[in-house]
């Protein structure tokens, strides 16, 4: 499987790779475990503090190891890995480690000590920000601490869950409106 | 533009429509006025209850229509509106109706007073579910009430922003892993 080099991408930017809405791989480490769940329904909340929201079911493996060290990355999968996000999806970490189990490589980050997918095309090193409603809905509140990202291609072809087992890919299609944008609304 | 002919949608269903990450248009109503913004900041968080999650800056007129009415909806455009969106997401309906701006046409709900736009693909009525979180993070908490979808195509041309002002356009290009899912998983 292809590994992407990578390069810095600033924080507060991190919604050029999430407000489209691709499936993402949140890896994470407790103790001697680390972990691997598949998940899509996650939102941008703001820019500068980097916050991004998302929601982890405690009845995943990954929820305890992700509430317990307060961290995890947020890595995002392209078209290649597609297969293997939904095999991912659908197996449990109490049973398998997962980075074994699917080949892919565990890389150190420089901010969390949850291991980053060297086979995606992004990886966003994530601090609990908020835990206030973890127990009412599942929901995290993270802080993007450090973002790294692929050096080529500008525009990766992520792909999307429309649920049933269908995926969306990405359209390699773009279109530009930046003159119909007001000054500050980009 | 195009109109599209609606029919009922299941709401514990509405993860199919928003989990791939379309740009969505938000319609709302108080009093006598009503306006639309253009919106991607969104989040499934339940099937059933049906609830939504977004980010509504209260920078935005449609900010105290929404909090004071209670109510939205959540229409979903696709392609052919792309401009459009763009224009809305730059103007503001504190100076314009953006319904008679725009040549949209607002039909009226079941459960809602705020207007659906009919030259969307998709129409969920919402009902503010939380609102705990609007003060903090401008984050409102929706249950969907009530869905309405073009009776075609399956499929639709959402639009996804990438920010910097570029759209990726969803992709004709489907994948489908059913049989990799577990029972209960899709």
């Amino acid at each position: 499987m292809r590994k992407y080099k990578k390069k810095d991408f600033p924080v507060h930017n991190v919604r050029r790779l999430l407000e489209p809405g691709p499936i993402v791989l949140v890896s994470s480490a407790h103790g001697d475990r680390t972990n691997i769940m598949t998940m899509g329904w996650h939102m941008v909340m703001e820019f500068s503090p980097s916050l991004v929201t998302c929601l982890i079911s405690s009845g995943n493996h990954s929820f305890d190891l992700v509430r317990q060290s307060k961290q995890c990355v947020i890595n995002i999968p392209t078209v290649d890995l597609a297969e293997t996000v939904v095999r991912i999806g659908n197996t449990s970490g109490r049973n398998i480690d997962k980075f074994s189990e699917f080949g892919l490589t565990p890389k150190t980050g420089t901010h969390v000590r949850a291991p980053l997918i060297e086979e995606c095309y992004a990886n966003l090193e994530c601090e609990l920000a908020d835990a206030g409603w973890v127990r009412k809905y599942n929901v995290f509140v993270f802080e993007v601490a450090k973002a790294h990202i692929a050096t080529s291609p500008k525009l990766p072809k992520t792909i999307h869950y429309r649920g049933d087992g269908e995926f969306m890919i990405s359209g390699s299609e773009t279109r530009k409106w930046r003159k119909l944008f007001r000054p500050g609304m980009l």
